[in-house]
């Protein structure tokens, strides 16, 4: 497998510097990995040093690191590198595997009132109910269920075992038992959305859940019923979303993280990982709630504290007051 | 998709008030989104005020609300409205989708030493392995692995990508390596159980892992070797139960909860979202063990200062050892 | 079922006392359910007291045990009788199911250009990638996804529902879009690697994820891209583990941890039960962060307080900043 440079500065722009456009990439490499055949890049200026010990062939560098770049070898400069390196994944599979698959694999059980737009591709195994919609260009890698009714728009990728459209966790109880509250509405998943293996997005109980354009959601994640995600936001693995939480557009979920039902997020709010979003967030930032590692005797310690923190803030006030009280006898 | 009103108090009770009996619905919907043609529910007081605002064409309400729900149009009045909500739903999905599956999907892989009941409906690219058993009415969607020697009750759920039955997490250390423990139980799910997406419930190391009757899982959910739970539980999403756990009846776990192995968890034990349980839980009641969420800076504060916990109890015991001693001096 | 007492002897080593080789064992049961037909275990000197209760027929102990075990009746007396147990589940399941299905399930898809060892199983309903590799005596449980490319060693299980090879989480951000990174690595995993039911392991970047010899992962576990596990490291059940951390060898992760990415853990670090792993561990020991349950009503008050931690600390340092004016003013 080879690219030669000039097919990447063709395609995704950017200035090569230091090599002739014949030269061939054999791989795309990070700077440690990568040798004298491979094609680099360099995301951030922090990791500049690195530039000096890198054996790369060629590297992708932002215009601030270009003489630097420059005075180790080849490199191809961009404004964006890290972009550009996506692109440059993408320009390499594209070259090496060009043929997508379309159509329906023939083990895959697809209803005969699902409809599957002829560029789609469900791949083996996976299970596609009735009234169920997938839009042009999209991938069901295999052993995906996508329920009865739910409907995936375009250029979507559903990794392996991922479940759309199960029941949500709906029950009214009763006297000491759960009454099944059926869930009536569907999953609607827009364009360019990407979900992660194993994850499951479960259908509304009245309305429909949503999925809005451009979300990525890692493996094995949990967005209950009548859940909206709004567009191009992403999510790390793990996370749970209760039912009826709305997160806003462009917002982040840090991994293992997990958020309680029925609350918003507004825009551009990141959650970091294994934080427990307990209350809507309103303003755009970062949020964190997680318990600081530490070594097990120290955290024994601490914890045990913790336990009796409230109490020891009741000590702290008592003492202000002691020494208020003693002062003013003093004074 | 349309139901008289009459067809809902004729099969589930309570009383219509201010509307014909032939009055159609076309739709259940929540008291914000209902339009006039929609049959609503109020399920809380706490609600009260949407009964201004709704557009719904008729509101289930309990007898409380009824003169405030009457005042704005037509109503049925039980005791338990959300509870009449969830037998709703369950009526108008055997109006409008009355075929129940039943049998095996061709797809599915069923051993032909397993028992389906033949009321009972294995999806599509099932597998069933040996000696299992699946009970009158029960569902298993699609893709459920169920797997040798494995028992489930009547009327049960399984949603699709659930796991029945692998093996129990048991290794023996000897030298640096893991000695496998064979997994020689199996698992038991009783009557009314749904298991939600992707849900995991491992067969026993050497007895079985047990599901009492109408316990409730939400999807994703790992339950190890041995556990217990007792009936009418209920797990949200991403829940966790070590091995050989036992927890109660009427137990709720929220989503993302921990609960470590070996453990007891008393009949009516809630355990909130996110929460590690550490120790057995002897008696009713909600527990909650979570860093609360807060904007980065200030976390990153609370945090640091968390690691110095107990060093700040000994300094506040210091000054009130210095503040008696000065009393004593000064006395 | 039985198997006679001899036999383990015979197979595993160890001193049979007080009871004939001939003695047919039915089961094999835990110290509290054993009945006098059945074979148990005491693994460690703490639970010497039910040796006074159990009606088991025979009993492995070690040494330091067979005075108090022979005075209750037989035993077989080994230096670790934990391990000698596991391998006497071992023997239990060879010689009751001693036919290991080899081959590939009519229902499973194998990419033609997969290559399977003729001793391994490939389960129902599996599928197998173009490239993949299965090596000798290694088992796919049921509906197991091992993606292109990706090579599983020698004897490993991977139980129903793993997702082998599914794409890394990779995008670059772009005016408020993602960019796809495609991930041109693969999976490589090790000998006697044992995967739990609906864990997933990701495709690397660049470059290979990498699980080593005898690791052990539980079930719902994820492991992101460009991941390298160390030998024999165990992980429990929930697991989450970043893109590009690396695990050193036997090293054990407690159930719901979560590792941030980019992180390295020296060999022989233990991580506690819903831990978050925010720093990288150099040195082997235990390492917990995790809020201590209590009843909801003291974790709000402790966590309430909590929130001002910081704040308390300060109110500390000038409590002792005017205790010490004031000693200095009276001295």
């Amino acid at each position: 497998m080879s690219l030669h440079l000039g097919a990447f500065v063709q395609a995704l722009g950017g200035t090569l510097i230091g090599a002739s456009p014949e030269t061939r990439v054999e791989r795309i490499a990070p700077l440690e990995q990568a040798g004298p055949r491979d094609l680099s890049f360099l995301s951030h200026a922090r990791y500049q040093h690195l530039l000096q010990t890198t054996r790369a062939g060629c590297v992708i560098v932002s215009p601030a690191l270009q003489a630097a770049a420059q005075a180790r070898g080849a490199c191809i400069v961009v404004l964006d590198p890290y972009a550009y390196f996506a692109k440059a994944t993408q320009l390499w599979r594209q070259h090496h595997d060009p043929v997508k698959p379309r159509g329906i694999h023939p083990s895959a059980v697809v209803d005969p009132e699902a409809q599957v737009d002829p560029t789609a591709w469900v791949g083996p195994l996976c299970v596609v109910g009735r009234g169920a919609r997938i839009g042009a260009d999209t991938v069901l890698a295999s052993r995906v269920t996508l329920g009865d009714r739910c409907v995936v728009g375009d250029r979507c990728i559903l990794h392996s075992g991922v479940v759309i459209g199960a029941d949500g966790f709906g029950f009214a109880p009763e006297q000491g038992r759960w009454v099944k509250i059926e869930q009536l509405g569907a999953v609607r998943i827009g364009n360019d959305v990407e979900i992660g293996a194993n994850t499951c997005i479960d259908r509304g109980a009245l309305e429909d859940t949503v999925i809005e354009d451009g979300v990525k959601l890692d493996n094995l994640i949990q967005v209950g019923h009548n859940v909206h995600i709004g567009a191009h936001s992403a999510m790390a693995g793990c996370v749970g979303i209760a039912g009826s939480a709305r997160i806003g557009a462009h917002c982040t979920v840090g991994g293992g993280a997990i958020v309680l039902g029925h609350l918003e997020l507004a825009d551009h709010v990141h959650v970091s990982a294994a934080t427990v979003v307990t209350r809507s967030l309103n303003r755009p930032g970062q949020y964190t709630g997680m318990f600081p590692i530490d070594d097990n005797a120290r955290w024994e310690k601490n914890a045990a504290t913790l336990k009796q923190l409230h109490g020891l803030r009741d000590r702290v006030k008592a003492l202000e007051q002691a020494l208020k009280a003693a002062h003013n006898n003093n004074g």
